[in-house]
Protein backbone atom coordinates (compact mmCIF):
# COMPACT_ATOMS: atom_id res chain seq x y z
CA UNK A 1 0.00 0.00 0.00
CA UNK A 2 1.23 3.42 -1.18
CA UNK A 3 1.10 6.56 0.96
CA UNK A 4 2.16 10.27 -0.02
CA UNK A 5 3.52 12.91 1.98
CA UNK A 6 1.98 15.98 2.38
CA UNK A 7 3.76 18.99 0.35
CA UNK A 8 3.82 21.74 2.83
CA UNK A 9 2.97 21.56 6.88
CA UNK A 10 0.55 24.68 7.27
CA UNK A 11 -3.21 24.24 8.52
CA UNK A 12 -4.28 24.67 12.01
CA UNK A 13 -8.02 23.30 13.81
CA UNK A 14 -8.71 20.16 15.50
CA UNK A 15 -12.27 19.30 14.68
CA UNK A 16 -13.12 15.82 13.56
CA UNK A 17 -14.57 16.86 10.40
CA UNK A 18 -14.98 14.77 7.12
CA UNK A 19 -12.94 15.63 4.30
CA UNK A 20 -15.35 15.29 2.35
CA UNK A 21 -17.56 17.56 3.81
CA UNK A 22 -14.27 19.69 3.32
CA UNK A 23 -13.65 18.57 0.08
CA UNK A 24 -14.45 21.70 -2.93
CA UNK A 25 -16.84 19.87 -5.84
CA UNK A 26 -16.60 20.44 -9.21
CA UNK A 27 -17.28 19.43 -12.57
CA UNK A 28 -14.59 16.57 -13.33
CA UNK A 29 -13.29 15.10 -16.55
CA UNK A 30 -14.65 12.34 -18.15
CA UNK A 31 -18.66 13.54 -17.62
CA UNK A 32 -18.41 12.77 -13.75
CA UNK A 33 -20.62 15.23 -11.95
CA UNK A 34 -18.40 15.44 -9.11
CA UNK A 35 -21.28 17.17 -7.30
CA UNK A 36 -23.44 14.80 -7.78
CA UNK A 37 -21.02 11.97 -6.83
CA UNK A 38 -20.36 13.63 -3.42
CA UNK A 39 -24.02 13.98 -2.65
CA UNK A 40 -24.93 10.68 -2.88
CA UNK A 41 -21.75 8.93 -1.73
CA UNK A 42 -22.01 11.44 0.96
CA UNK A 43 -26.15 10.66 1.99
CA UNK A 44 -24.94 7.00 1.74
CA UNK A 45 -22.45 7.46 4.23
CA UNK A 46 -24.77 9.30 6.23
CA UNK A 47 -27.29 6.64 6.11
CA UNK A 48 -24.94 4.01 7.31
CA UNK A 49 -23.60 6.04 10.15
CA UNK A 50 -26.91 6.60 11.10
CA UNK A 51 -27.61 3.27 11.22
CA UNK A 52 -24.02 2.37 13.29
CA UNK A 53 -25.33 4.97 16.01
CA UNK A 54 -29.24 3.92 16.46
CA UNK A 55 -28.90 0.60 16.58
CA UNK A 56 -25.40 0.92 18.78
CA UNK A 57 -23.31 -1.34 16.54
CA UNK A 58 -20.08 -2.68 18.35
CA UNK A 59 -16.65 -3.40 17.06
CA UNK A 60 -17.49 -7.53 16.75
CA UNK A 61 -20.35 -6.90 14.30
CA UNK A 62 -18.43 -4.07 12.53
CA UNK A 63 -15.89 -6.50 11.60
CA UNK A 64 -18.21 -9.81 10.60
CA UNK A 65 -19.82 -6.85 8.18
CA UNK A 66 -16.45 -6.04 7.00
CA UNK A 67 -15.83 -9.97 6.25
CA UNK A 68 -18.91 -10.52 4.67
CA UNK A 69 -18.39 -7.41 2.26
CA UNK A 70 -15.30 -9.67 1.40
CA UNK A 71 -17.31 -12.64 0.59
CA UNK A 72 -19.63 -11.44 -1.27
CA UNK A 73 -17.10 -10.02 -3.83
CA UNK A 74 -14.94 -13.23 -3.38
CA UNK A 75 -18.29 -15.11 -3.79
CA UNK A 76 -19.18 -12.96 -7.12
CA UNK A 77 -22.41 -12.68 -5.87
CA UNK A 78 -22.50 -8.48 -6.08
CA UNK A 79 -24.58 -8.49 -8.90
CA UNK A 80 -27.07 -11.33 -7.18
CA UNK A 81 -27.20 -9.17 -4.05
CA UNK A 82 -27.99 -5.94 -5.48
CA UNK A 83 -30.36 -7.42 -8.18
CA UNK A 84 -32.05 -9.30 -4.63
CA UNK A 85 -32.37 -6.53 -1.79
CA UNK A 86 -31.45 -3.09 -3.82
CA UNK A 87 -32.46 -3.00 -7.57
CA UNK A 88 -36.13 -3.00 -6.94
CA UNK A 89 -35.80 0.47 -5.63
CA UNK A 90 -34.27 1.98 -8.21
CA UNK A 91 -37.06 0.58 -10.74
CA UNK A 92 -39.74 2.15 -8.23
CA UNK A 93 -38.05 5.67 -9.01
CA UNK A 94 -37.66 4.96 -12.39
CA UNK A 95 -41.23 4.25 -12.50
CA UNK A 96 -42.33 7.52 -11.66
CA UNK A 97 -41.68 9.24 -14.81
CA UNK A 98 -42.86 5.95 -16.80
CA UNK A 99 -46.06 5.38 -18.67
CA UNK A 100 -47.83 1.93 -20.18
CA UNK A 101 -47.56 -1.51 -18.68
CA UNK A 102 -45.26 -1.75 -15.85
CA UNK A 103 -42.01 -2.53 -14.98
CA UNK A 104 -39.87 -4.59 -13.22
CA UNK A 105 -36.46 -5.76 -11.79
CA UNK A 106 -33.97 -7.43 -14.41
CA UNK A 107 -32.16 -9.50 -12.26
CA UNK A 108 -29.01 -11.45 -12.63
CA UNK A 109 -30.14 -13.93 -14.91
CA UNK A 110 -30.84 -12.44 -18.30
CA UNK A 111 -28.59 -13.42 -21.70
CA UNK A 112 -28.59 -10.76 -24.52
CA UNK A 113 -28.59 -12.58 -28.07
CA UNK A 114 -30.95 -15.50 -28.12
CA UNK A 115 -32.83 -17.37 -31.27
CA UNK A 116 -34.96 -15.12 -32.91
CA UNK A 117 -38.17 -16.57 -33.70
CA UNK A 118 -41.53 -16.00 -35.26
CA UNK A 119 -44.97 -14.53 -33.45
CA UNK A 120 -46.29 -18.30 -33.38
CA UNK A 121 -43.31 -19.89 -32.06
CA UNK A 122 -42.60 -22.92 -29.11
CA UNK A 123 -39.20 -21.66 -26.69
CA UNK A 124 -36.07 -24.12 -27.15
CA UNK A 125 -36.70 -26.93 -24.91
CA UNK A 126 -35.56 -30.53 -24.14
CA UNK A 127 -37.14 -33.15 -25.94
CA UNK A 128 -38.49 -34.33 -22.75
CA UNK A 129 -38.70 -31.09 -20.97
CA UNK A 130 -40.60 -31.39 -17.59
CA UNK A 131 -43.76 -29.13 -16.74
CA UNK A 132 -47.04 -28.27 -17.42
CA UNK A 133 -47.40 -26.81 -21.12
CA UNK A 134 -48.21 -23.27 -20.95
CA UNK A 135 -48.92 -20.79 -24.16
CA UNK A 136 -48.60 -17.25 -23.31
CA UNK A 137 -50.50 -15.00 -25.68
CA UNK A 138 -50.97 -11.12 -26.49
CA UNK A 139 -50.38 -7.82 -28.28
CA UNK A 140 -48.08 -5.41 -28.31
CA UNK A 141 -49.50 -1.76 -28.52
CA UNK A 142 -48.78 1.92 -28.44
CA UNK A 143 -50.29 3.36 -25.51
CA UNK A 144 -53.48 4.77 -27.83
CA UNK A 145 -53.60 1.41 -28.99
CA UNK A 146 -52.04 1.45 -31.98
CA UNK A 147 -50.36 -2.59 -33.00
CA UNK A 148 -47.05 -2.83 -33.14
CA UNK A 149 -46.34 -5.50 -35.59
CA UNK A 150 -42.72 -6.38 -35.87
CA UNK A 151 -42.02 -5.82 -31.94
CA UNK A 152 -39.40 -7.98 -30.00
CA UNK A 153 -40.88 -10.25 -26.90
CA UNK A 154 -37.18 -10.96 -25.51
CA UNK A 155 -38.66 -13.64 -23.13
CA UNK A 156 -36.32 -15.68 -20.58
CA UNK A 157 -37.91 -17.85 -17.33
CA UNK A 158 -36.95 -20.83 -15.39
CA UNK A 159 -37.60 -24.54 -15.98
CA UNK A 160 -40.32 -26.75 -14.16
CA UNK A 161 -37.35 -27.53 -11.04
CA UNK A 162 -36.36 -24.16 -11.03
CA UNK A 163 -33.23 -23.34 -13.10
CA UNK A 164 -32.47 -21.24 -15.55
CA UNK A 165 -30.07 -22.26 -19.01
CA UNK A 166 -26.90 -20.26 -18.78
CA UNK A 167 -26.32 -20.60 -15.10
CA UNK A 168 -27.33 -24.35 -14.71
CA UNK A 169 -24.57 -26.67 -16.37
CA UNK A 170 -27.12 -29.47 -16.54
CA UNK A 171 -29.34 -27.29 -19.16
CA UNK A 172 -28.72 -26.48 -22.82
CA UNK A 173 -27.65 -23.44 -23.78
CA UNK A 174 -30.73 -21.23 -24.93
CA UNK A 175 -33.50 -23.33 -23.34
CA UNK A 176 -36.28 -21.51 -22.51
CA UNK A 177 -35.34 -18.47 -23.99
CA UNK A 178 -35.91 -16.41 -27.36
CA UNK A 179 -36.99 -13.27 -29.16
CA UNK A 180 -40.38 -13.78 -30.36
CA UNK A 181 -41.14 -11.00 -33.27
CA UNK A 182 -44.64 -10.16 -33.50
CA UNK A 183 -47.24 -10.31 -35.95
CA UNK A 184 -48.61 -7.18 -38.26
CA UNK A 185 -51.44 -7.23 -35.41
CA UNK A 186 -48.65 -6.91 -33.10
CA UNK A 187 -49.62 -10.22 -31.29
CA UNK A 188 -47.67 -13.10 -30.32
CA UNK A 189 -48.28 -17.01 -29.45
CA UNK A 190 -45.68 -18.80 -27.13
CA UNK A 191 -45.73 -22.24 -26.42
CA UNK A 192 -43.35 -23.13 -23.03
CA UNK A 193 -43.76 -24.59 -19.89
CA UNK A 194 -45.09 -23.66 -16.43
CA UNK A 195 -41.82 -22.21 -15.04
CA UNK A 196 -41.36 -22.69 -10.54
CA UNK A 197 -40.63 -20.75 -7.95
CA UNK A 198 -37.16 -20.92 -6.83
CA UNK A 199 -34.62 -20.09 -4.05
CA UNK A 200 -32.13 -17.78 -5.16
CA UNK A 201 -28.52 -19.49 -4.56
CA UNK A 202 -28.43 -19.98 -0.18
CA UNK A 203 -24.79 -21.94 -0.74
CA UNK A 204 -22.93 -18.11 -0.70
CA UNK A 205 -22.93 -14.85 1.14
CA UNK A 206 -26.01 -13.85 -0.31
CA UNK A 207 -27.62 -17.08 1.63
CA UNK A 208 -25.40 -17.30 4.69
CA UNK A 209 -26.94 -13.13 5.43
CA UNK A 210 -30.66 -14.76 4.74
CA UNK A 211 -30.06 -17.90 6.65
CA UNK A 212 -28.37 -15.68 9.72
CA UNK A 213 -31.47 -12.77 9.94
CA UNK A 214 -34.07 -15.71 9.44
CA UNK A 215 -35.78 -14.57 6.52
CA UNK A 216 -36.27 -16.73 3.07
CA UNK A 217 -34.88 -17.22 0.20
CA UNK A 218 -37.80 -17.51 -2.25
CA UNK A 219 -38.87 -15.99 -5.53
CA UNK A 220 -42.83 -16.53 -7.01
CA UNK A 221 -42.74 -18.48 -10.27
CA UNK A 222 -42.53 -16.14 -13.32
CA UNK A 223 -41.69 -14.79 -16.82
CA UNK A 224 -38.84 -12.54 -17.62
CA UNK A 225 -39.52 -10.36 -20.24
CA UNK A 226 -38.30 -7.33 -22.21
CA UNK A 227 -40.77 -5.68 -24.89
CA UNK A 228 -38.89 -3.28 -27.26
CA UNK A 229 -40.25 -2.03 -30.46
CA UNK A 230 -38.08 1.23 -32.66
CA UNK A 231 -39.37 4.62 -31.65
CA UNK A 232 -40.58 3.01 -28.29
CA UNK A 233 -39.08 2.93 -24.73
CA UNK A 234 -38.03 -0.84 -23.67
CA UNK A 235 -39.93 -2.38 -21.09
CA UNK A 236 -38.28 -4.80 -18.64
CA UNK A 237 -40.44 -6.74 -16.74
CA UNK A 238 -41.90 -9.98 -14.81
CA UNK A 239 -45.40 -11.44 -15.16
CA UNK A 240 -46.47 -14.03 -12.41
CA UNK A 241 -48.74 -16.58 -11.83
CA UNK A 242 -51.92 -15.89 -9.57
CA UNK A 243 -52.37 -17.92 -6.38
CA UNK A 244 -48.22 -18.22 -7.05
CA UNK A 245 -46.83 -19.51 -3.61
CA UNK A 246 -44.29 -16.46 -2.36
CA UNK A 247 -46.45 -14.07 -4.83
CA UNK A 248 -46.77 -12.20 -0.78
CA UNK A 249 -43.42 -12.22 -0.20
CA UNK A 250 -41.00 -12.21 -3.22
CA UNK A 251 -37.16 -12.08 -2.10
CA UNK A 252 -36.71 -9.58 -4.27
CA UNK A 253 -39.80 -7.24 -3.21
CA UNK A 254 -40.45 -7.34 -7.11
CA UNK A 255 -44.03 -8.35 -7.69
CA UNK A 256 -46.53 -6.12 -8.17
CA UNK A 257 -50.60 -6.33 -8.61
CA UNK A 258 -50.77 -5.00 -12.22
CA UNK A 259 -47.96 -7.82 -13.04
CA UNK A 260 -50.12 -11.35 -12.42
CA UNK A 261 -51.60 -13.65 -14.90
CA UNK A 262 -54.51 -15.61 -14.93
CA UNK A 263 -54.22 -18.80 -16.61
CA UNK A 264 -56.89 -20.67 -17.58
CA UNK A 265 -57.07 -24.29 -19.04
CA UNK A 266 -58.42 -24.69 -22.95
CA UNK A 267 -60.36 -27.82 -24.00
CA UNK A 268 -57.11 -29.21 -24.80
CA UNK A 269 -55.73 -29.36 -21.52
CA UNK A 270 -53.04 -26.59 -21.99
CA UNK A 271 -52.79 -23.71 -19.80
CA UNK A 272 -53.81 -20.38 -21.71
CA UNK A 273 -52.28 -17.16 -19.98
CA UNK A 274 -52.92 -13.81 -22.08
CA UNK A 275 -50.79 -10.17 -21.60
CA UNK A 276 -51.00 -6.95 -23.85
CA UNK A 277 -47.87 -4.86 -23.35
CA UNK A 278 -48.42 -0.58 -24.03
CA UNK A 279 -45.44 0.92 -24.67
CA UNK A 280 -44.57 4.88 -24.76
CA UNK A 281 -42.60 6.67 -27.01
CA UNK A 282 -38.72 6.25 -26.45
CA UNK B 1 -25.88 -20.44 -9.85
CA UNK B 2 -28.45 -23.25 -8.36
CA UNK B 3 -31.90 -22.98 -7.61
CA UNK B 4 -34.47 -24.95 -6.26
CA UNK B 5 -37.87 -25.47 -6.97
CA UNK B 6 -40.86 -24.97 -4.48
CA UNK B 7 -42.28 -28.02 -2.72
CA UNK B 8 -45.81 -27.01 -2.90
CA UNK B 9 -47.50 -24.42 -4.86
CA UNK B 10 -50.04 -23.00 -2.42
CA UNK B 11 -50.29 -19.17 -1.04
CA UNK B 12 -52.03 -16.14 -2.61
CA UNK B 13 -51.88 -12.26 -3.19
CA UNK B 14 -49.96 -10.22 -5.03
CA UNK B 15 -48.31 -7.56 -2.53
CA UNK B 16 -44.85 -6.75 -3.46
CA UNK B 17 -43.90 -7.40 0.47
CA UNK B 18 -39.92 -7.86 0.75
CA UNK B 19 -39.12 -11.40 2.06
CA UNK B 20 -36.93 -10.34 5.03
CA UNK B 21 -40.21 -8.42 6.41
CA UNK B 22 -42.10 -11.63 6.33
CA UNK B 23 -39.59 -14.24 7.33
CA UNK B 24 -39.39 -15.72 10.87
CA UNK B 25 -37.22 -14.02 13.27
CA UNK B 26 -35.60 -16.96 16.02
CA UNK B 27 -32.96 -17.88 17.79
CA UNK B 28 -30.46 -19.02 15.33
CA UNK B 29 -27.74 -21.46 15.63
CA UNK B 30 -23.91 -20.97 16.10
CA UNK B 31 -24.96 -18.14 18.84
CA UNK B 32 -26.14 -15.94 15.88
CA UNK B 33 -29.00 -13.54 17.14
CA UNK B 34 -31.43 -13.86 14.25
CA UNK B 35 -33.33 -10.74 15.56
CA UNK B 36 -30.51 -8.56 15.57
CA UNK B 37 -29.15 -9.42 12.19
CA UNK B 38 -32.59 -8.82 10.72
CA UNK B 39 -33.17 -5.47 12.10
CA UNK B 40 -29.64 -4.67 11.27
CA UNK B 41 -29.52 -5.93 7.91
CA UNK B 42 -33.36 -4.58 7.20
CA UNK B 43 -31.82 -0.90 8.89
CA UNK B 44 -29.14 -0.90 6.41
CA UNK B 45 -31.40 -1.65 3.32
CA UNK B 46 -34.21 0.60 4.47
CA UNK B 47 -31.47 3.29 4.39
CA UNK B 48 -30.16 2.47 1.39
CA UNK B 49 -33.44 2.74 -0.11
CA UNK B 50 -34.29 5.78 1.02
CA UNK B 51 -31.12 7.19 -0.22
CA UNK B 52 -32.31 5.91 -3.63
CA UNK B 53 -35.80 7.45 -3.34
CA UNK B 54 -34.75 10.65 -2.14
CA UNK B 55 -31.72 10.98 -4.78
CA UNK B 56 -33.81 9.25 -7.64
CA UNK B 57 -31.07 7.41 -8.28
CA UNK B 58 -30.62 6.08 -11.94
CA UNK B 59 -29.84 2.43 -13.43
CA UNK B 60 -26.77 3.75 -15.11
CA UNK B 61 -25.98 4.94 -11.34
CA UNK B 62 -26.99 1.73 -9.76
CA UNK B 63 -24.78 0.39 -12.32
CA UNK B 64 -22.26 2.45 -11.83
CA UNK B 65 -22.17 1.51 -7.78
CA UNK B 66 -22.79 -2.41 -8.46
CA UNK B 67 -19.39 -2.03 -10.51
CA UNK B 68 -17.75 -0.24 -7.62
CA UNK B 69 -18.23 -2.77 -5.16
CA UNK B 70 -16.84 -5.31 -7.37
CA UNK B 71 -14.06 -3.43 -7.76
CA UNK B 72 -13.57 -2.46 -3.88
CA UNK B 73 -13.47 -6.39 -3.35
CA UNK B 74 -10.70 -7.21 -6.68
CA UNK B 75 -8.84 -4.34 -5.17
CA UNK B 76 -8.64 -5.81 -1.66
CA UNK B 77 -9.79 -2.38 -0.32
CA UNK B 78 -12.34 -3.39 1.63
CA UNK B 79 -10.61 -3.01 5.40
CA UNK B 80 -9.02 0.26 3.53
CA UNK B 81 -12.96 1.87 2.73
CA UNK B 82 -14.19 0.85 5.86
CA UNK B 83 -11.52 1.73 8.41
CA UNK B 84 -11.10 5.28 6.68
CA UNK B 85 -14.96 6.12 5.55
CA UNK B 86 -17.14 4.13 8.62
CA UNK B 87 -15.18 2.86 11.40
CA UNK B 88 -15.03 6.54 13.28
CA UNK B 89 -19.08 5.77 13.78
CA UNK B 90 -18.41 2.30 15.44
CA UNK B 91 -16.07 4.19 17.05
CA UNK B 92 -17.58 6.96 18.64
CA UNK B 93 -20.40 4.28 19.86
CA UNK B 94 -17.85 2.74 21.52
CA UNK B 95 -16.54 5.65 23.15
CA UNK B 96 -20.32 6.27 24.94
CA UNK B 97 -19.84 3.66 27.77
CA UNK B 98 -15.61 4.36 27.95
CA UNK B 99 -13.83 6.53 30.44
CA UNK B 100 -10.40 7.69 30.22
CA UNK B 101 -8.20 8.10 27.62
CA UNK B 102 -10.29 8.71 24.50
CA UNK B 103 -9.78 6.49 21.80
CA UNK B 104 -10.18 6.93 17.94
CA UNK B 105 -10.23 4.02 15.02
CA UNK B 106 -7.06 1.43 14.71
CA UNK B 107 -7.07 1.57 10.73
CA UNK B 108 -5.42 -0.95 8.24
CA UNK B 109 -2.11 -0.76 9.27
CA UNK B 110 -1.59 -2.56 12.65
CA UNK B 111 0.93 -5.40 12.91
CA UNK B 112 0.49 -7.34 16.17
CA UNK B 113 3.44 -9.07 18.15
CA UNK B 114 6.47 -6.25 16.95
CA UNK B 115 10.01 -6.08 19.18
CA UNK B 116 9.42 -5.28 22.55
CA UNK B 117 11.08 -2.40 24.12
CA UNK B 118 12.07 -0.94 26.99
CA UNK B 119 10.48 1.82 29.07
CA UNK B 120 13.20 4.48 27.78
CA UNK B 121 13.73 3.77 24.07
CA UNK B 122 14.51 4.35 20.18
CA UNK B 123 11.96 2.60 17.94
CA UNK B 124 13.35 0.27 15.47
CA UNK B 125 14.43 2.73 12.43
CA UNK B 126 17.00 2.70 9.63
CA UNK B 127 20.65 4.34 10.02
CA UNK B 128 19.86 7.28 7.31
CA UNK B 129 16.31 7.15 9.16
CA UNK B 130 14.82 10.72 7.65
CA UNK B 131 12.80 13.63 9.52
CA UNK B 132 13.26 15.44 12.59
CA UNK B 133 13.83 13.39 16.04
CA UNK B 134 10.71 12.98 18.09
CA UNK B 135 11.14 12.42 21.32
CA UNK B 136 7.39 10.77 23.46
CA UNK B 137 6.97 10.62 26.80
CA UNK B 138 4.55 10.45 29.26
CA UNK B 139 2.76 7.87 32.23
CA UNK B 140 -0.04 5.05 32.05
CA UNK B 141 -1.89 5.34 34.76
CA UNK B 142 -4.90 4.04 36.36
CA UNK B 143 -8.44 6.57 36.19
CA UNK B 144 -7.36 7.24 39.97
CA UNK B 145 -3.84 8.09 39.15
CA UNK B 146 -1.84 4.78 40.55
CA UNK B 147 0.71 4.44 38.06
CA UNK B 148 0.91 1.20 35.83
CA UNK B 149 4.35 0.11 36.30
CA UNK B 150 4.57 -2.79 33.24
CA UNK B 151 1.90 -1.30 30.90
CA UNK B 152 2.33 -1.85 27.14
CA UNK B 153 2.61 1.03 24.84
CA UNK B 154 2.47 -0.60 21.33
CA UNK B 155 2.91 2.16 18.53
CA UNK B 156 3.07 2.39 14.83
CA UNK B 157 3.45 5.16 12.49
CA UNK B 158 4.31 5.99 9.45
CA UNK B 159 7.73 7.55 8.29
CA UNK B 160 9.08 11.02 7.22
CA UNK B 161 7.59 10.19 3.72
CA UNK B 162 4.50 9.16 5.16
CA UNK B 163 4.26 5.51 4.55
CA UNK B 164 4.49 1.99 6.71
CA UNK B 165 6.26 -0.45 7.48
CA UNK B 166 5.14 -3.61 6.19
CA UNK B 167 2.96 -1.93 3.53
CA UNK B 168 5.44 -0.43 1.48
CA UNK B 169 7.84 -2.94 0.53
CA UNK B 170 11.18 -0.37 0.31
CA UNK B 171 10.92 -0.18 4.67
CA UNK B 172 12.39 -2.89 6.69
CA UNK B 173 9.56 -5.10 8.71
CA UNK B 174 8.99 -2.97 11.84
CA UNK B 175 10.54 -0.05 11.11
CA UNK B 176 8.90 2.58 13.28
CA UNK B 177 6.89 0.09 15.21
CA UNK B 178 7.92 -1.14 18.87
CA UNK B 179 5.98 -2.90 22.04
CA UNK B 180 6.98 -0.61 25.23
CA UNK B 181 7.08 -1.79 28.48
CA UNK B 182 6.64 1.19 31.09
CA UNK B 183 8.71 1.36 34.43
CA UNK B 184 7.65 0.91 37.84
CA UNK B 185 6.18 4.07 37.90
CA UNK B 186 4.09 3.89 34.61
CA UNK B 187 6.38 5.82 32.57
CA UNK B 188 8.15 5.66 28.88
CA UNK B 189 10.26 7.65 26.63
CA UNK B 190 10.05 6.72 23.44
CA UNK B 191 12.33 8.42 20.32
CA UNK B 192 11.52 8.42 17.23
CA UNK B 193 11.14 10.54 14.23
CA UNK B 194 8.26 12.97 13.33
CA UNK B 195 5.91 11.18 10.82
CA UNK B 196 4.39 13.44 7.67
CA UNK B 197 0.93 13.66 6.92
CA UNK B 198 -0.30 11.15 4.08
CA UNK B 199 -2.81 10.18 1.42
CA UNK B 200 -4.52 7.16 1.69
CA UNK B 201 -3.73 4.91 -1.51
CA UNK B 202 -5.59 6.74 -4.63
CA UNK B 203 -4.65 4.49 -7.22
CA UNK B 204 -7.11 1.80 -6.26
CA UNK B 205 -11.18 2.23 -6.09
CA UNK B 206 -11.58 4.16 -2.84
CA UNK B 207 -9.36 6.57 -4.74
CA UNK B 208 -11.56 6.79 -7.54
CA UNK B 209 -14.54 7.45 -5.47
CA UNK B 210 -12.53 10.53 -3.24
CA UNK B 211 -11.76 11.73 -7.13
CA UNK B 212 -14.73 11.44 -8.72
CA UNK B 213 -16.69 12.70 -5.81
CA UNK B 214 -13.87 16.03 -5.64
CA UNK B 215 -12.80 14.70 -2.29
CA UNK B 216 -9.44 14.62 -0.96
CA UNK B 217 -7.64 11.88 0.20
CA UNK B 218 -5.49 13.20 3.44
CA UNK B 219 -4.63 12.42 7.10
CA UNK B 220 -2.98 14.44 9.36
CA UNK B 221 0.18 13.31 10.56
CA UNK B 222 -0.44 10.52 13.92
CA UNK B 223 1.26 8.11 15.88
CA UNK B 224 -0.82 4.96 16.49
CA UNK B 225 -1.07 3.71 20.36
CA UNK B 226 -2.28 0.63 21.72
CA UNK B 227 -2.36 1.10 25.10
CA UNK B 228 -3.13 -2.02 27.89
CA UNK B 229 -2.49 -3.44 31.31
CA UNK B 230 -3.51 -6.51 32.40
CA UNK B 231 -6.90 -5.89 34.34
CA UNK B 232 -7.44 -2.69 32.52
CA UNK B 233 -9.17 -1.77 29.14
CA UNK B 234 -7.31 -2.03 26.28
CA UNK B 235 -7.14 1.63 24.36
CA UNK B 236 -7.13 2.07 21.23
CA UNK B 237 -6.27 5.29 19.53
CA UNK B 238 -3.97 8.32 17.61
CA UNK B 239 -2.44 10.95 18.57
CA UNK B 240 -2.23 14.24 16.51
CA UNK B 241 0.33 17.45 16.05
CA UNK B 242 -0.92 21.15 16.58
CA UNK B 243 -1.27 22.74 13.71
CA UNK B 244 -0.73 19.92 11.77
CA UNK B 245 -1.73 20.26 8.07
CA UNK B 246 -5.65 18.23 7.20
CA UNK B 247 -6.17 18.17 11.08
CA UNK B 248 -9.36 19.64 10.43
CA UNK B 249 -10.72 17.96 7.41
CA UNK B 250 -9.26 14.17 8.28
CA UNK B 251 -10.43 12.16 5.17
CA UNK B 252 -10.82 9.47 7.69
CA UNK B 253 -12.96 11.60 10.44
CA UNK B 254 -10.66 10.33 13.25
CA UNK B 255 -8.95 13.13 15.21
CA UNK B 256 -10.39 14.71 18.62
CA UNK B 257 -9.48 17.51 20.16
CA UNK B 258 -8.24 15.77 22.92
CA UNK B 259 -5.85 13.76 21.06
CA UNK B 260 -3.33 16.50 20.24
CA UNK B 261 -0.04 16.94 21.32
CA UNK B 262 1.68 19.95 21.65
CA UNK B 263 5.02 19.34 20.63
CA UNK B 264 7.92 21.86 22.43
CA UNK B 265 11.49 22.21 21.40
CA UNK B 266 13.83 21.20 23.74
CA UNK B 267 17.36 22.64 24.32
CA UNK B 268 19.04 20.00 22.44
CA UNK B 269 17.21 20.94 19.45
CA UNK B 270 14.79 17.55 19.47
CA UNK B 271 10.93 18.14 19.45
CA UNK B 272 9.35 16.43 22.39
CA UNK B 273 5.88 15.45 23.23
CA UNK B 274 3.95 14.58 26.38
CA UNK B 275 0.95 12.51 26.42
CA UNK B 276 -0.40 10.28 29.86
CA UNK B 277 -3.15 7.33 29.47
CA UNK B 278 -5.55 6.76 31.81
CA UNK B 279 -7.01 3.54 31.30
CA UNK B 280 -10.48 2.11 32.96
CA UNK B 281 -10.66 -0.98 34.96
CA UNK B 282 -11.39 -4.18 32.38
Amino acid sequence: MTATPAPTAAGSGANATAAFRAGTTRRGPADVDQQRVSTVAHALLDAVHGVIRDHEITYPEFQAAKQWLIDVGEGGEWPLFLDVFVEHEVEQVAERTQHGTKGTIEGPYYLPGQKTLPAVTALPQRADEKGDVLVFTGQVRALDGTPLGGAEVDIWHADADGYYSGFAPHIPDGNLRGVITTDDQGRFEITTVQPAPYQIPTDGPTGKLITAAGWHPWRPAHLHLMVRAPGYRQITTQLYFHGGEWLDSDVASATKDELVLTPETRPDGRRQATYDFDLEPA
